[in-house]
């Protein structure tokens, strides 16, 4: 698709940031707009604004086209197409708008549901499901509320009866599973040879039957065009049939023989059920598709053939069947925007971890990220019953306390300001203006987020303080070119983490400023080539509340690992390190070059041994072959290779 | 409203049968009528199947205007209608239509939200909410699902903050509570004594911010249409601005002063204001009303007074503010079709009974029916942990097995057909075609059910059985004309109640036929006055689990009581009695003159005692003040008080 082309992913911000480009602004002046150009200036705003919020939030940066001194509204087609993505009225929870000169900008939170709709809403925001029903004579398209609750259905439908995956699952109700295509009125007309011209059905339209004219410009196309839609909603209600010339008085018209020859109507509709995205939840060996027969039966007007009526009996279908692939996006800063295709979208939108399935799981773990009111991109995190929870280990690690701002770890503040004269006047002249929150250093945030480490950094200081941003800053002994770049990419991976694996539901931008310890005036190199972008103040942390909400998600960033149950669960799923294991981790590679881990079977040292192996191959560079591990233990092998 | 009129609930069926009177039907006829009688008839239609859902379910019935040999289809206006009321797009499980000769059926089941649903619809179905949010720029109205959630989020954010019931309760999201209505840009302009015309305002259109131009012809009517929706909009939200008089361009404009004076606009708003319905969670003692401040400002142009600009400052409201009161309806066979008031709309959307509440509950008891899936009339019902489970007691009253058409209780059979002689013969005649199932008898369901016995009646037999609706069964000695209306008044009873009290969620209508002793051929009498409804196989039970739903709901039915613990709780529940109770009170009264129940303290001898009180007055047609009773018992007294 070409409008894709348009939508720029901007590399140099700590943030998803997309340029959306020029866009008329303004209720009136969009209405005087040529309606396709309008069309497509909306179909881009949509694009980012779905893509963001299914991937952790960012901003759509828009030039302005008309340019106007007074503040504006988007216009109200724009506003309605941004309804459409969200699950919810309140849109003011997800998107914040800013004009400032030229430029029009709408932040947006990422997408999740709150606590309090008790995992109602589906994971991911959607311009449409491309799932239909049928609802009584009707063919409806499914909202993504709709959807959500049809696949939840089907899914739950599908554990219920495990024994046989090709037939329609048992528990479905009775209305549904009772009748049967061939005790229909219309399976007589199906079975039938020939037909009269003019001849009245005795039956109308029903949840199983439509009737459709051909459009006789192009009987072909107009098949090929209803086919889908149709075909969806029958095989996901309780199938039926689909006439394709009669009239809606029940009258046999057909379609004239002149027109169209009867084998490539039957084959137009071959192709177009054959490319039916399907999802399955059955294990359906071999992913069968849409069961269904097409008919084109001969009708004769006073003795003559005059034209073909098809019939399309459908059966109703185990699984979930698409008029075409759903419409979603996500972005990444590598891959820019893109969209999903099905089996991705129904993935996304019904995946809810392991909490309902695994008894044994709430028995022994304890939840501490659900994904029911997380982020979409988030995995479930569970800890050992006993061990600390991640508000303990937030309470143990990054304390804050009201009007007080700590500087921690202490050991390597303390080791830090002995190694590097100004080092302490350089900082405390930065934080001087923050009463409240933590200042959390680390040798390397790089490394701690597996990224790469960048030598020149002296340490990494973030700050979590009230009434501002996260703000990240790197600290270096020179000047250096690369230095923002550094930074940027660490808070942006900060950031993403923050919400999509620590699950933080508010809005957050981590900020980000270069030090210099060798240069008097420390001007930040940020403004260099990029012009920032001014957040808005509710992306400041207001509150201790928000502060602890954000370092819980910081400690599931910190101390996550994959749990050895993810395998026997079928899915992905994070536990959390202790609080002494994690400092086990986080003391200084470079200083201890020899390190040895002692503890009972099964107190974890294998995760922390491999915990320990990522970590050196970041802070160290080294290429994966160059290192020589000695281990005797399975999982651990197992990763290594 | 007139429309009522035209909805007459019929007397003589054992169900809810509305006569909706003459409409058209069919899709082309519909559309070439008259489009305010296509609305009338669309209003009848839609009314009658709202109070339906609601009420229990029913039939309406259709006189067809245009009377036609083939089937029709409704008419998509009058579906797309009916879609409107239910938040479901399943349709056909609670819609399913008839054509007969000149009638036109719909059979309407009663509203619930299935179970895989948890608990995420609304309790009843409605036409409209009359609730509206802001969404960024724009007021919306609420759809009933977002007005089911709107009212939880409010309920549940009541009882986080008990303590300050005035103001807005504490855990409201950031967004909502963070921005004052005083920090707002238009504070400024709202506290201004004169402004300019033509003068452009420094803000656009928000969340916060409406802007609206006077429609000239008539202010005072412009401004006492728009107020209701917009200053919902704004209390339900974060409170907000309109602005009365100014363009979308934030050009102020103001209303030309003489077209109209500056007290009346005040005086239309308070008028306007003070009519809105709200609704309070909290414990606010004087029910406070919205808080708002409407200013009439002077515009002056070229130094003259020129227009009146009126801006409307509305604060969040605690609670809920209706534009008016909300749009659905409820049927009783006394009352006829009636609306909700805002107050029994609120408590029938939200109710969800005291599941969440009480921590003591769910250990001291097990649900037995819960109101989240349960048709709208239904109070929560539970039992003692340790005693019988609804499943157990229907399974040890009233069991059924494949291939068996069993008599119970077989005592009473025995003594019944010992007493008169042709009983058995006309019984066993009558049922004969059935294989599978339960002949409940009773001298008198009437009396099981609280209603009035007929003293003429010999017994009532309940057959509930495969492949047929239930049946009623009177029983006569002799001919009587009131015969068929007392079957009728019990089988209706009876109908309402397995779904309104005993939950039953499935399609029910419980058929009449009055038997008599006396006369060789036992013609109907039940065909005299009333041409039967004809149900669709779909009211037929079709397997042992759909009987076994059925018992269980009869066994709420009969055997439930209200708790002791409805007080404590604030709201009404019901306990089930034991089998070991039921069997007691089931004793025939007119056999034991002298009764005497022996029981440890806390077995239920009050419980007992109140129920047979309740049934002698009910057996002998005792005026309460005619029974003499001796009781040391204080809920006993209270009860009979
Ligand atoms: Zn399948
Ligand atoms: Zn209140």
């Amino acid at each position: 698709m070409e409008t894709y082309l348009s939508l720029v992913v901007k590399r140099s911000y700590p943030d998803l940031i997309i340029y959306a480009g020029e866009v008329t602004l303004g209720e009136k002046v969009r209405n005087k707009k040529d309606s396709k150009k309008r069309k497509l200036e909306k179909t881009r705003i949509t694009q980012a604004a779905c893509a963001l919020l299914n991937s952790g939030g960012g901003v759509i940066v828009i030039q302005m086209a008309n340019q106007s001194e007074q503040p504006e509204r988007m216009g109200q087609d724009l506003e309605t197409s941004l309804r459409n993505l969200i699950p919810s009225l309140d849109l003011q929870a997800f998107f914040e708008t800013k004009q400032q000169e030229d430029k029009f900008y709408i932040f947006v939170k990422s997408w999740s549901s709150s606590p309090e709709d008790d995992s109602t809403k589906p994971r991911i925001c959607s311009l449409g499901t491309s799932l239909y029903c049928r609802s009584l004579t009707s063919k409806v398209a499914m909202d993504s509320r709709d959807a959500f609750y049809f696949l939840k259905k089907k899914k739950a439908y599908i554990k219920c009866s495990p024994t046989d995956d090709r037939a329609p699952p048992a528990k479905i109700p009775r209305t549904m599973s009772q009748k049967s295509l061939e005790s229909n009125p219309a399976f007589e007309i199906f079975q039938s040879k020939k037909l009269e011209y003019g001849q009245r059905l005795l039956f109308s339209e029903s949840t199983s039957i439509e009737f459709k004219q051909f459009d006789t410009e192009n009987a072909q196309k107009y098949m090929k065009d209803i086919i889908p839609e149709y075909i969806s909603a029958f095989a996901n209600t309780q199938g039926g049939y689909l006439f394709i010339g009669v009239d809606d008085k029940s009258i046999i018209l057909g379609c004239p023989k002149d027109n169209v020859d009867p084998d490539s109507l039957k084959i137009v509709a071959n192709e177009a059920i054959s490319k039916l995205p399907v999802f399955h939840f059955c294990s359906s060996k071999d992913k069968n598709k849409v069961s269904y027969e097409t008919r084109v039966i001969d009708v004769f007007q006073e003795g003559n053939l005059y034209s073909y009526l098809c019939v399309i009996k459908v059966e109703p279908f185990c699984c979930a069947v698409f008029s075409e692939a759903p419409i979603s996006w996500m972005v990444d800063k590598e891959k820019g925007v893109y969209t999903l295709n099905t089996e991705e979208w129904v993935r996304m939108m019904v995946d809810v971890g392991p909490e309902a399935a695994s008894n044994d799981l709430s028995r022994d773990f304890e939840c501490q990220l659900s994904l029911s009111d997380s982020p979409p991109h988030c995995r479930p995190v569970y800890s050992k019953k006993g061990l600390e929870h991640k508000v303990d280990l937030q309470q143990h690690l990054f304390q804050v306390s009201p009007d007080c701002l700590k500087y921690t770890p202490e050991s390597l503040w303390s080791e830090l300001c002995s190694q590097h004269e100004r080092l302490e006047d350089l900082v405390n002249q930065q934080i001087r203006s923050f009463s409240c929150g933590l200042l959390i250093l680390s040798r390397s945030w790089a490394v701690d987020l597996n990224l790469e480490e960048k030598q020149e950094v002296i340490c990494d200081a973030l700050l979590i303080a009230q009434n501002s941003p996260p703000i990240l800053y790197t600290i270096l002994g020179e000047q250096d070119e690369q230095g923002q770049d550094y930074c940027t990419r660490t808070a942006f991976t900060l950031k993403q983490k923050l919400v999509n694996t620590g699950g933080y539901t508010g809005r957050v931008c981590v900020m980000t400023k270069v030090l210099c310890l060798s240069s008097q005036n420390n001007i930040e190199t940020s403004g260099s080539s990029v012009s920032p972008i001014d957040y808005p103040s509710s992306y400041n942390l207001a509150n201790i509340q928000e502060m602890q909400d954000l370092l819980q998600a910081l400690v599931i960033v910190l101390l996550n690992f994959r749990s050895f149950l993810s395998d026997q669960l079928g899915c992905e799923i994070l536990n959390l390190l202790t609080a002494q294991q994690y400092e086990i981790l986080s003391k200084s590679l470079r200083k201890t070059r020899e390190l040895f881990v002692h503890g009972l079977p099964g107190s974890g040292k294998t995760i922390i041994a491999m915990k320990i192996m990522e970590k050196i191959r970041n802070t160290f560079h080294c290429e994966t072959d160059r290192i020589l591990y000695i281990c005797e233990n399975q999982p651990l092998r197992d990763f290594i290779q």
